[in-house]
């Protein structure tokens, strides 16, 4: 029986799995501050990585980046009520300006007290929305289309890393249009940046396709996501693209003159995905022994650890790891120039290589004096870590061959990555279930949920979807989405026997 | 005489032309939130220029970016005192966490009150030390390097934008070391980083040296800059690198053991710049029509404007401009591919030609349907926009010619606009001045400042350096900084008589 790396595993507490592969990996830790992580580098250049692959997608999609303010005044939020609303209020709140001492302790200065409480942003519709009402004025101004990488903040009661946090990254895309044809091709455009994006970067395969009523974004008269498959089966809502209709351009007057001559309001939308992917990778790809990133937002692709011995060799073991670095550096795999690092840090090689096997960089190569007299060079790869046996599967390869094979070696792995978890969300995805019964007895199997169910139904509204949610709900299940590329109904609504319209999956979900 | 493009000169007023410049540039704009700007594209795609080339000599230099905290609880300022004091408090500070509706009027939540006030970052040193003490154990563990891209928040009284905003972007270096010689170097190498980066990408003479006892960072044993002379000869301190002893370590408790087994303080680093350095471009390379961004960090370097009539040959000058546009951005300029954009907005060529002078994209290229005839385009250098008659400088080369010289014209404009600046740097220090009486003279020429005065000085401390900071600060002088090329000191202090030990610049300054 092979011996993981880590000291749980997915089938035993999948909870716990998660957050040892974070700790493990170096990934982030709790902060000290409520509900507010640290994001430490192997995290955090997973989060570059993937903001740097997405918005080059955002940009040449025709979308300029702009910063908009963190604070924003408490009496933009009143302009929009169902907006507030549906944000349940939660929010960091500055109400003073100053700190000062009293008895050699700091407290708030009661005198420093703000005419307005500022409300640290928890999205920046309102605040976007009233500088779209300063720059538009006639049909020429539009489309406006600006994205924002940016920290926002929601009091999240209970928080999990990367997956629930107080403050978190992200990107929010803000665009308004003439038409509402225009904007509605803008919200359907930009789910399926994120759902390429989603599959080709970080071999996450996502269901795309429409919330129900009851789960749009406050205030959006339409939210599309893309919807992920962990390992224990739950669904990751891992983006969203919102069509705004006129809702904020009602309360924010964004208002221009169109070719006729006459006044409408603009079309707007919103789109944004977060860190929260970091840990939706976390969960498809990892396994028993760590994370494994996906070669294109892997901080390093492959990681050459030289066995130092404190002997004289090992000047020429470090030597022969620099040059093998810098001919893999040459390289270009899956469009960009390999990221090949040398790991020499002061350490014993076996704990450095089983630390790159927890962190999951997707090629680890070693090499010792043996293998620099014989021109060679030991590589695991972290997708395929063990031999049939529960061996470490570790090659010992010509380095030259190593460099010959090693671009498409990562084409592999990312290809491999994609293939297993589209395989896994295929067979996680029950279909053919029309009774409600059948739903029942399908998550009543405990622990480790058996995927997602995909129902017909009549999309019920107003206080018939109530009664659907609050069904669902009893079994600690919603619906995810209305899938895209769904066939068409052809069945009776699972919930009211009515004659269905449309496809959705239910699952339970973080 | 020369019309130009901004309603107000240099010469007329600085402070009225450096807001103009910002506003016709589109660069940013108040937002309606006190103290704090909307960064609209233009200005924020010079930020994110300045980003990209900057954290690639941050990651070159063995830095690694990680995420820390928004928001620090107020007790982690109480443990550094002269940190806290050096602040002077004036902090945004977040006391509750909800919102609720009262008679349809949203309001601070008074039951929401959290337990212990949160301080929404000034700087990070407190709560990156806290993430140190946990993650340092033993010198192995040493050093560590990190760096942090993210906004800070300090609440100004007046502002002033890119220049001095109560919420502003940087980054911050933080460093732990096992030694004082180790920490101080690294302190060093920061500065030479910021230096070079400086001169390099911004195309930004700078005088690197330490800042006198009483302009240093709270807490910090040495502070060194970076400053810029701006084009009312005011200096701008565009970046600072503090090395900080064991004031943080000792206030965080960040101990290591030794090689020998002993217990030591760690020696620690942090150094920052930040949106302010947009400023710094903005004042050094403007001119009466606008601003000229050096071609590194321009979000565009060649922009193609097609003279479009409403006209049937509207479609063959656009393919016209689209296949220049492929064919430069094949080009390789300033080691990175030529960025390339075709203006095709329905707005008067005029009008979009005048747009991207006050913008200052390097090179501004016109084509229109003779041009496409005679396989022509229209040049315009940014930084030599009119022929000594006062005409615009526009030259109809064959396209091909232009493709062929437009990285090396990029690559001059670059290098022209450094050695301008340098040039008007190097004129604008005045030296060998020997009596005070010299500076009072030097300084009371009115609105536009001559330029910095570098005299000897005793490098006095306490009550002494509190006397000519105080004789200073009546001129409204500061000390920038010891310039660390300056010459020995061979006179005497200026402000005392006693025996120089070493030169200083003083000068106004942002």
């Amino acid at each position: 029986m092979i011996k993981h790396a880590l000291p749980v595993t997915r089938a035993q507490d999948f909870a716990r799995w998660y957050q040892t592969v974070i700790a493990e990996a170096d990934m982030a830790e709790e902060s000290g501050v409520r509900g507010c992580m640290v994001i430490r580098p192997w995290g955090y250049g997973i989060w570059e990585r993937i903001q740097r692959l997405l918005d080059d997608r955002i940009k040449a999609t025709g979308h300029e980046n702009c910063y908009f303010p963190l604070f924003i005044p408490l009496s933009y939020f009143e302009k929009e009520a169902e907006h507030v609303e549906g944000f349940a209020k939660e929010m960091a709140v500055v109400t003073h300006h100053r700190l000062k001492s009293v008895d050699g302790k700091l407290v708030v200065d009661p005198d420093a007290k703000l005419e307005e409480p500022l409300v640290v942003r928890p999205t920046s519709e309102t605040v976007i929305g009233a500088a779209f009402s300063r720059w538009i004025q006639s049909w020429r101004d539009l489309p406006v289309l600006i994205n924002q990488w940016a920290n926002v903040v929601r009091w999240e009661m209970r928080t999990r890393m990367f997956l629930r946090t107080s403050e978190f990254l992200w990107q929010e895309g803000h665009t308004a249009h003439a038409t509402e044809a225009e904007a509605r091709e803008e919200t359907l455009k930009m789910l399926e940046v994120y759902r390429a994006f989603a599959e080709d970067c970080l071999a996450l395969p996502v269901v795309a396709g429409e919330k129900p009523e009851n789960e749009r974004f406050p205030g959006a008269v339409a939210t599309y996501s893309i919807e992920a498959m962990m390992q224990d089966g739950k669904a990751l809502q891992a983006g969203t693209s919102h069509f705004l209709g006129t809702t904020f351009s009602a309360a924010q007057n964004i208002r221009f003159q169109n070719a006729d001559g006459g006044h409408e309001l603009a079309q707007t939308t919103s789109w944004g995905v977060s860190t929260r992917m970091v840990g939706g990778v976390i969960m498809v790809h990892g396994d028993d022994d760590g994370l494994r990133v996906p070669p294109m937002i892997a901080p390093w692709q492959i990681v050459i650890v030289p066995m130092l011995r404190d002997a004289p060799e090992d000047a020429e073991v470090l030597a022969y790891a620099k040059a093998l670095q810098a001919d893999l550096a040459k390289l270009s795999a899956l469009g960009e120039p390999v990221r090949a690092l040398v790991d020499a840090k002061s350490a014993k090689a076996q704990v450095k290589r089983w630390g790159w096997v927890k962190k999951g960089a997707p090629i680890i190569v070693e090499v010792g004096a043996r293998d620099v007299a014989g021109g060679n060079a030991a590589v695991i790869r972290r997708d395929r870590l063990y031999q049939e046996s529960g061996k470490l599967a570790s090659a010992i390869v010509p380095r030259d061959e190593l460099v010959a094979e090693a671009a498409a070696m990562l084409e592999d792995i990312q290809t491999s990555l994609h293939a297993d978890a589209r395989a896994r969300l295929e067979a996680g995805i029950r279909r053919g279930v029309t009774e409600f019964a059948q739903i029942e007895a399908h998550f009543a199997e405990g622990e480790r949920y058996p995927g997602w169910v995909e129902v017909e139904w009549a999309k019920p509204t107003g206080a018939e979807l109530d009664a659907v949610v609050e069904r669902l709900k009893k079994l600690k299940l919603t619906v995810r989405n209305v899938p895209g590329d769904a066939a068409a109904a052809d069945g009776v609504c699972i919930f009211t026997g009515a004659p269905a319209v449309e496809r959705i999956l239910v699952a339970r979900a973080y």
